[in-house]
């Protein structure tokens, strides 16, 4: 759907689920270090619900790139020519997000799925919308192809640190670093659509002036710097609500053991070296 | 060999070879979790036996380029020119594949090889069948060049992942990943025959036609997708036939018990944490 | 700053952290492989303030970029056009290096920041220096983008070098591998100074001359093999110095001892031992 | 030294260099695995010796480029432009072996050095050849860029090899690896000369014939598969030399056992576990 309403529902979507994975992996990750049994116990819960929720937006995509009024409505080639090919590709895109949401559903529902495949899944869907992407933006004005090429890096770099994850499992540097990039795709996305589509009857940009690359090139560094800010902030606004609750929960039993044997010295103690 | 039956013959082989993977890594895995000794016992041979297979395989391929009527019959040169470079390149990529496979063997058969060796000629094998693919498609049709670059993607990520597999030995997910794109390969394989010399009288496709380029890279992925699919299916059913066998088995042997002591509960409690 | 100076001050921050580097680094292996208390106590603090001037040089940097007599003063657009894009993107690339300044402070004063987060900011810093200078030097002289471009590869080593040190951390290897490529860095900073805008009033360099550039390209690599040379003598003169520091102490203690007990042979074996 | 004997001279180093190491690496690793001390004692001094005579061969080349007739004699710079461009480049390439060469020597010789050193200013030189190969043979004609570029091939996935070595030590399969490809680029260097300057007054090859290119190509990769079958040949016949010798010394320790205390039947189990 080459219009601002193409680029700024998957550039939400993208959006949505960095800004979730910005919280849900430092919380993974602070709890793994308490050995809080509560969410281990809870959290193939959380990855199925979360996994569903990708698929349905794949889902969502996938229709909408199909039966938009001038949509292909499921029709492949007619009378000797191919119909609509780029919403076929971009519905093609959705297919392997929704192929990647399954699969982490399986997961954490099919015990014999060895860990792991849910990430090569994701870096399978991750480098093909780049692979797609890359054939895509062919005979395009110079503009319209730089920023698209420019997205191209975040989702290769994503690519590449999925396909890491892989074999390194659970390090929060890579789940942190491809939340980054999750959230830069999705801030980027935003950004071609007000680039080539203004939407609010702003003049159109120059499509060919050199200094307009140079800045379009700068403002990608930008948005990543952003996306690195978000993903800090939460990571420690996470960290201060945990340590706040472990505190409360922590006031609440000492004054209950108050309450039933007056020995509280020691029970701080055990918790605050339990805390580091 | 450029016609239909040039790209079906080793489509065929890359098809077989990856199905047969697609079962055995799998049936190996849960093999080794499960520490069934029968099957670690005659794996070796089970190795040796598909090496073979695949080294006759590449052995019927070379002979093959060299004595179609049309084809060198080991002439290389004469008369001041180079005879049939194309059935000699094709030939070479046999070679490599054959040494692969006596490689293979070599590795179970001889304990003092070390392990690792047969991957490593594997991805060698595999990087040098695109490395003279991509300087073999020069000067060709748009549409003739994309396709076979296509094919590249997936012999270079199988190439890099053997390569991979060097260093990180019987990792499950690597396996499948290579498996998934040698089936790729051979359904590709096909896809160009059916494309660039249509069998059925249908009519050829216009090689510049900016249309067809975009359809065939999405196409491209559709084949990964159902590759992936492949994989997952007959990984599931392996699962499901191995549960099987063992409950049957497990069933027997209790049965036995049942007659000898009347101790079964004790026995059936083993059996399935031994299942985990 | 497209003028000598504006080469210079980068490339001597870049030589003086390349040169601090080759001192640190040494320092805290032989430290940790001598387990010596005292160091390791004061490591974290010396980290922080190398981090803090690292912060405040790359803050010059950003401030010098925008407030130098043509430079844009923060303004970034009016009358229809971008403003000094150049200064800008030297600006923005100032900028990253002061996030990754700030990062580590932040890495080394809470504890609950992961190790490791540094690094990848700083391979962040490094890559986005790289990119913005990529898309910086179309449209220039072949001299001056051959000249630039020989810098990309000082520094996308330099970025996966740190990248790799996100997994593999405190490895002496990659540190000193990244110690040469910032002192090539800076060196080369200077030399771009020197070539295109010689400063003692010596002929310009003619920028169309193949033999010019030949002459450049070996130049990078004899430039890389003094920054080693540089690293590998500042790795032995601390190693040096420390092994005197060591003898000279332990000369006094064993003084000491000897007033005490009158028993040294036993104290002066064991520490030969520990020197190792 | 753009002839027959400038490309002969570096393929014979390369080729020695190979097939002593094709020979050597075995010989480590049969005796690590059999934890042989006497080699391993012994070992430190062999690669000594062995670094001696890398830097020697390259300080050699260094100097026959200099001193060559048509050489440069250490004039770098008169009359307003640079003298023997072509020399200088080939100078600096052995330069940097020669640096790798003594520092293998020091990682040996000096304990404080830590080890993984002489592989990285390997994987150093290695990539520097290539660089400025790369940058070498632009402006040649077809055939001869051609046959230059598939020898960076060997050279990149050489560097690329030693420098994963820097992390990865004592693996013998990337050992062998650097080694076939360190052979492949002895015998391309003499496939060079034989191509582009055929020494026994055969007719010369024309530089555009697209076959010519073709069958260049596919001869590199024959060379490889010759490589590899030189090094799997080596591997071999080490193991059985090694075999043999320990039979014959086992044989005499049974014979002088028997004389001392008749008792053989225990000691021939022992040596007979110890083999495997």
């Amino acid at each position: 759907m080459a219009n601002f309403k193409g680029h700024a529902v998957p550039g939400s979507f993208f959006l949505i689920v960095g800004l979730w994975w910005s919280v849900k992996y430092p919380l993974k990750y602070f709890h793994q270090k308490g050995k809080n049994h509560q969410l281990n116990h809870n959290y193939p819960r959380l990855e199925i619900i979360e996994a569903a929720v990708r698929t349905l937006f794949s889902v969502i995509g996938f229709l909408a790139e199909q039966f938009v009024p001038d949509g292909p409505h499921f029709h492949l080639y007619s009378e000797d020519q191919w119909i609509k090919m780029m919403n076929w590709q971009h519905s093609t895109m959705y297919l392997f997000f929704a192929a990647s949401g399954i699969t982490d559903m399986l997961t954490y529902l099919i015990t014999h799925i060895p860990l792991g495949l849910d990430r090569l899944v994701m870096a399978v869907a991750t480098f093909t919308e780049g692979f797609l992407f890359y054939y895509h933006v062919h005979n395009r004005p110079l503009l319209d192809q730089h920023i698209h090429s420019l997205l191209l890096f975040a989702v290769f770099a994503g690519a590449l640190s999925l396909f890491l994850e892989v074999i390194i499992r659970d390090n929060i540097l890579l789940e942190l670093f491809r939340t980054s990039l999750t959230i830069l795709q999705g801030t980027w996305f935003w950004q071609i659509g007000f680039v080539l589509f203004p939407p609010f009857g702003t003049p159109e940009w120059d499509q060919k002036d050199h200094e307009n690359i140079m800045f379009i090139t700068m403002c990608f560094c930008w948005h990543y710097l952003v996306a690195l800010c978000i993903v800090v902030i939460n990571y420690s606004f996470v960290y201060c609500l945990l340590t706040r609750l472990k505190r409360h929960r922590d006031g609440e039993i000492i004054g209950i053991q108050k309450l039933k044997s007056g020995n509280t010295y020691h029970t701080a103690l055990l918790n605050g070296s339990d805390e580091e």
